[in-house]
C-alpha cells in the first residue's frame, strides 16, 4: 500500500516566492522518502544524493541549474567562464560529499537567436573544466528556451562510509572552513557598482572577481578529508557561510559558536565595503557563491584532518568555531560575548520549522 | 598530453538555430570522447549514457529538459500531467536502453510569481509517476527562472551486455515498433486546432490527446527485451518514427526499408487529417512525442523477441520493415516500390554528414 502524498501546507493563493525554496524542498523530502528504494543512502536535502549501486562503492549525484540573467550575466563573465562555472558549482557539491567526480550530463536550453560562437565558448569552458577535473561528459540534452539554461548533473564515487554528509556534527567538534569568506560577494559587488572605465587595479579585487566568475571547487580537499574519514560533517558555502553553518547545525541538532575574529575574510571585502559603504560582515557571512568547504571535526580526528588538508594542497583551512549543545548559530567576539548577526541574518539564531 | 578541442566549424555569425541541434551534438561528441574515462561504455549520442561502476552492472543515465511554452503549455495539460510527462520522457530513454529505472534528480527553474498550487500539481504528478515506476527521487535543485523549467535526470541499471544500444542493427534484421505511430501528433493537432466548446467525442481523439499530454514510457517492454538480449538495436520515437529509423540506420551504417502498409497508425491520425486537411503520413512518420520503442531484431532472435514482448504485457509490437545494406531510410508500398517520403522528410533518404 502506497501512502498518500503529504498535503500542500500553503494557502491556495501563495506564490512560489512567498512559499520559499526551503519550504518547497521540505515538502519534496516528505513526499519522496528515502525508504522508496533500499539502495538509497542519502536522498533529498544534502549537497548531493548518495546511492549504493555495488557493495564496495557509493555513488554521489547532484544537479545544478544555471539560468541566464539569474545566475550569470554576459555583462560580467565570458562564455568560457560561464561554462566552467556551471561545472564547478556541481563539482563543489560532489566535493562536499568527499567523493571523486566522474561523469557529467549537460542539459542545455538554448534561445534560437543565440550566437553559435557564444555557445562554442560555453561548451569549451565546460569541457576544458571537465577534463581538468577528470570528469567525462557522457550525455545530455538540447532544447529551445527563452534564455540560456545550463543544467549539469554530476556523479562521483566514494567508498562506503568514506563520504561526508551534512548531518553528523556533535557538540565539541571544531568547525573549519577552507579559503576565505566573502570573496565572491565582494567580486560581484565590484562588478555591479564599478563605474565605466573602472579597473580592478588591486590584486585583491582581481582575485575576488575571479572567484565570483570562475570559482574553483575544492575537489582534492573534499576527497582527501572523505577518504580519511577526518570530518563528522561537510557542506559547501554556495549559499554563504552563515547559511552553511545553519544547515550543519540544524541537520545534527547542535549549535555552532562562530568566533568572528577567526573568520578568514577575503581582503577585497574590506575594500569594497569601504568604497560603497557596505557592511563587511554581511558580505563575509551572507555572501554566497564562494564554493569553499565547511567541516566539523571531532577533536580526536584533528590531526588526521590537518594531515588530509596538507595532502590536498591548497587552499589552507582555518578553525572558525565550535559545535555546542545549544541549537542555533551564534557570532562570538574575541571575549566570547554574543554579537548581533549582520542585518538579515537574525533569523539564524532561532531556526523555524522550515529553515 | 591533452588534445586541443575541435574547431568550431560554423561561420562566426551563425545562430544556434542556424547551426541546429544535430551539428551541436556532433561537436560535443567530438570534444568529449568516450576514452576520457575507462568506465564509460556509451557516451554522447545514444538515448542515454552507459557507465560501468561495478563488474556485474552497468548504469544508464539520461536527462531531459522541459521548458514552459516550448515543451508544454498550460493551455493544454494540467500541472499533474506536466509533472508525470517530465518523468516519462526520461523513462522512455532508459527503457530504450533496456535498463530498469532507479533514481531521479529533479531540477526546477521557477518563476517567482508561479502559483504554489500549480507547483504542487507538477510535483505530485512527478512523484506519483515515479512511485508507479519504482523510481526514487533522490535529489535536485531549485532556482529562479523566467518560465517553468523541469529538468529531470534519471538513472537505471542493467547487466553488462544486456542493455540495448542505438548502434547494432545489421542488414537482414527485422524492424519492429511498439504501439501506434502518430498518436501524440494527432492529439496535439486536435488540441491546437479545436474550436471553443469542441469536445473530443471520439475515443480515438481522446486517446491521442492523452498520449500527447501524459505519455506512458514502455519500460517493461524495454527491460524485457534488454534482459533477453532479443534486439540488436533500440531507440524511442521521441522525435518521430522517421527520425528514429534514420538514427538506427545511420548509427549502424545500414539502411531501412519501411513497409508503409504495415505501419500501425493511430486511428486519430486519419480523423484529424480529414478534418483539417493534413497529410496523415506526415503526422504518422514525422510526429514526435509518441515515446514508443523501435527495435531491430536479428532473424535468429525473433522468437526470443516475441516471447519477451509477451512477458512485458501491453503494448503489442508490429513488424514494420527490414534492415538492408543500402544506406538511407526508404518508404516502400505494398508492391515493394519506393514511395516519396512525406513533405519535409526527403532529406532522410540521403543523410548528410551532420544528420
Amino acid at each position: 500500500m502506497v501512502a498518500p502524498l503529504p498535503a500542500w501546507p500553503h494557502p491556495p493563493g501563495a506564490t512560489v516566492a512567498e512559499i520559499g525554496e526551503h519550504a518547497i524542498i521540505a515538502w519534496i523530502a516528505a513526499a519522496a522518502p528515502l525508504t522508496s528504494r533500499a539502495d538509497v543512502i542519502i536522498g533529498v536535502g544534502d549537497d548531493a544524493a548518495v546511492v549504493q549501486p555495488a557493495r564496495n562503492m557509493v555513488e554521489v549525484s547532484t544537479t545544478d541549474i544555471q539560468v541566464e540573467d539569474v545566475h550569470f550575466s554576459w555583462a560580467h563573465g565570458t562564455p568560457e567562464t560561464t561554462g566552467a562555472r556551471a561545472l564547478h558549482v556541481n563539482l563543489s557539491d560532489v566535493a562536499a560529499m568527499g567523493a571523486e567526480p566522474r561523469h557529467a550530463l549537460l542539459s542545455l536550453g538554448l534561445p534560437a537567436t543565440m550566437p553559435g560562437t557564444r555557445l562554442f565558448g560555453v561548451l569549451s569552458g565546460f569541457i576544458e573544466a571537465a577534463r581538468a577535473a577528470g570528469v567525462a561528459l557522457i550525455g545530455g540534452n538540447i532544447a529551445r528556451a527563452p534564455v540560456l539554461i545550463i543544467d549539469v548533473t554530476l556523479t562521483g564515487t566514494a567508498k562506503p562510509r568514506k563520504f561526508l554528509r551534512r548531518a553528523g556534527a556533535r557538540a565539541g567538534d571544531e568547525v573549519y572552513m577552507s579559503g576565505q569568506a566573502g570573496a565572491a560577494a565582494a567580486g560581484l559587488a565590484w562588478l555591479e557598482r564599478r563605474e565605466a572605465g573602472d579597473d580592478p587595479g588591486d590584486a585583491a579585487i582581481h582575485g575576488a572577481v575571479r572567484r565570483f566568475l570562475a570559482p574553483e571547487a575544492r575537489v582534492a580537499l573534499g576527497v582527501q578529508v572523505g577518504r580519511n574519514r577526518a570530518a563528522s560533517a561537510c557542506i559547501d558555502t554556495s549559499d554563504g557561510l552563515a547559511d552553511a553553518l545553519q544547515q550543519i547545525a540544524q541537520a545534527a541538532g547542535v549549535g555552532i559558536d562562530l568566533e568572528q575574529e577567526t573568520v578568514p575574510v577575503h581582503p577585497a571585502v574590506g575594500i569594497v565595503a569601504a568604497r560603497w559603504s557596505l557592511d563587511p560582515w554581511t558580505l563575509a557571512l551572507g555572501g554566497g557563491e564562494d564554493y569553499e568547504l565547511v567541516f566539523t571535526v571531532p577533536k580526536r580526528a584533528r590531526r588526521r584532518f590537518l594531515h588530509a588538508v596538507r595532502r590536498s594542497g591548497l587552499p589552507p583551512v582555518t578553525r572558525i568555531g565550535q559545535c555546542v549543545k545549544t541549537p542555533g548559530v551564534r557570532l562570538l567576539d574575541v571575549h566570547g560575548a554574543v554579537r548581533p548577526m549582520p542585518a538579515g541574518f537574525e533569523h539564524f539564531a532561532a531556526p523555524g520549522p522550515n529553515h
